[in-house]
């Protein structure tokens, strides 16, 4: 008997799951007490999961026949991340695998598409315009835009409609600077937007399963740095009317696309009004304080809306609850470190998703949950700062 | 490169658990976020840790050599059930790999001693008496016994002082079968102690680390069937006072066995007085529901008590929870029930261990918080029913 062996009867529903970083580590913990068997394709030089997923295949998501092979092997297929060859699910959505979410809630991942789906469903985003750097007017089009919606700073935004992640694929630029930047971008098309004067960020995580259950968590409100979710506070410090308005906007959204699974509404709030941002068709960063914040966790949930089981309930179990991410540094390893984060904190919750430290690069998140935000964002950003062994420093939002 | 090779390369500290059963699958899953790796020395017959649990050894706990062995590849020792050949520990505490808890508090799983040394340290245990069934007058000394603590149908308990568990090894008896069981016995040395009646039963969890922290959780209420644990109420229904002297028992006996890790002391509650049945010395069936209902988890604080790391905070974050077990029964397997448990109970959090339903056997437990004991209960069991499909019934307490 191999020791890999042994892992292979699976009783119970076998859930695959395309990349093997942490939310695949953390759809595995999830999944371990509900009796739901995780079957994961990594890449070799993904981390994360693998080491706490006995069953594994290895394989790239970019590799149609990987995928199409893998997908024979479990009884429900969902995602890491979207950035998944959309053939190779194309074919596995005519086989008796479920792909969930299904082609319709992945390709909302590109920018462009998702701007005018929504412009045209009545639902509110900045002003757009969609680009193709290789027509023969785009300079002309985007001095255009410039020209009307650049800030006091003269500057716009550009986004690579696919692929761009934690900041990377967004730029900030000048009309004087539109024309060596298109000459030299090659890619998706580009989302042109305004830069907005922001209030506060947004995050409205849903969740629907394929017999039509809409379950939605209170509005979270997200703290950007450097374009990479930094920290999340749970509930946002915002009215119970707009409040509402977000959450009403998430149900709309999941409807309109039908949705399955767990997904996050990035939202702006922008002189008192909401605009959407962007649709993450996944579990999201902003949802990692559900875990321990909320009566069911985006995993959990995540996991019983891809099965058609239905949905549990989504109030907050404390006050208040704050999560922040913990980037990698130079030097150290936070596993390294977990006592004397513990020691700063006791009651913090530390996850750590098995990744090399390096800068800019998420490697785990804490949260903290008690009786006010204030309280539980110093607790949270002090233990993380020990855990990337760096002095605890909050950023001024 | 192989699957398993993988799996080798573990950052951070390496805890080495002897047993795959449910007790180590629930500490893999508290050690992933934590940033702990797991390893496991599991019997192939083991069910529960080796379908999530990536890195483990083939090996039997009876097998001194194979613990020795696998001893030499962890930093710290641990234990899924403490049935394990004490000669090989002995050996393993003089290395550098630390056994936590030590053999000092595996050993007080031995009744006979347990009693014996409580008794002389002024705990309050019940009246008892330690037999030899091999020895001349084990006869005479058992008779006596029974003519002075047999209850009023006649019957006192025997207790096998080790290798018991989930009600085995457990016998009442009258004056007049002594004989014929005595002469057929051979085992472990025997305690007698009378049949008591029982208002109710206590676990006390407690957990100390090498550097002499204690903490210990809100007393726990269980009920027992047939000589297991069937359900637990977190608070137990007792007063403020009785529920201070049992955590001072839980402390007192922390530091009189200089204990590490977790364990729990069960309790009778006897006409109104507070007698100590047992100590289990490791995480517990009682404290089953620390994962949802406190501020710190057993399989979390354990982990940290063996590591010498900072304790976390015991509280319970919610006004009631009750955790009941699911048994197997001859048919069915709950990996097959979960969305009709979830439909019964959408806020249930259930827990499947990865093994067999088998009759008698613990094969899950669901646990609900909430505002009220009776709520939560009455919605556990219909979870629990639902999970082993069985029609929903509350034992009558």
């Amino acid at each position: 008997m191999t020791q890999t062996s042994m892992t292979q009867a699976a009783a119970g529903p076998v859930v695959g799951i395309v990349g093997g970083g942490q939310l695949a580590r953390m759809l595995a913990e999830a999944a371990t007490p509900l009796g739901i068997h995780v079957r994961v394709l990594a890449a070799p030089h993904d981390e994360g999961a693998v080491e706490v997923i006995p069953d594994f295949t290895l394989g790239s998501p970019d590799d149609a026949s990987a995928i199409i092979e893998f997908a024979k092997t479990v009884d429900v297929l969902s995602f890491d991340h979207e950035n998944v060859d959309h053939d190779a699910l194309s074919q596995v959505e005519r086989t008796r695998t479920a792909v969930r979410p299904g082609l319709g809630l992945l390709k909302i991942a590109d920018k462009a598409h998702q701007r005018s789906l929504f412009s045209q469903a009545g639902l509110p985003v900045p002003e757009f315009l969609v680009l193709d750097a290789d027509q023969d007017d785009a300079l002309d089009q985007a001095l255009r835009f410039s020209a009307k919606h650049a800030d006091d700073d003269g500057l716009i935004v550009l986004k690579a409609s696919r692929g761009g992640y934690d900041g990377r694929g967004v730029w900030m630029l000048r009309s004087e600077d539109l024309e060596a930047f298109l000459a030299e971008y090659s890619g998706a098309p580009l989302v042109l937007e305004p830069k907005l004067p922001l209030d506060l960020e947004l995050a409205v995580l849903v969740a629907r399963n394929p017999s039509g259950e809409v379950a939605v968590w209170p509005v979270l409100e997200t703290v950007q740095v450097d374009g990479m979710c930094a920290e999340v506070f749970l509930p946002a410090r915002i009215s119970e009317d707009l409040a509402a308005q977000a959450e009403q906007i998430g149900r709309q959204i999941a409807e309109l696309l039908e949705a399955v699974g767990v997904f996050a509404v990035e939202l702006f709030v922008s002189s008192g009004e909401l605009l959407i941002n962007e649709i993450a068709p996944r579990v999201h960063n902003s949802g990692h304080v559900t875990i321990e914040a909320s009566a069911t966790s985006q995993f959990s949930q995540h996991l019983r809306a891809i099965l058609d089981w239905p949905l549990g309930p989504t109030h907050s179990l404390q006050p208040a609850a704050v999560m922040v991410n913990v980037v990698g540094a130079e030097t150290g390893d936070p596993r390294d470190h977990q006592a004397a984060a513990l020691s700063a904190v006791p009651a913090a919750h530390l996850h750590l998703y098995g990744k090399a430290s390096r800068p800019a690069r998420k490697i785990g998140h804490v949260t903290v949950t008690g009786e006010s935000l204030e309280q539980c964002r110093t607790s949270a950003a002090l233990a993380a700062a020990a855990l990337s062994s760096q002095e605890g420093s909050l950023h001024d939002y």
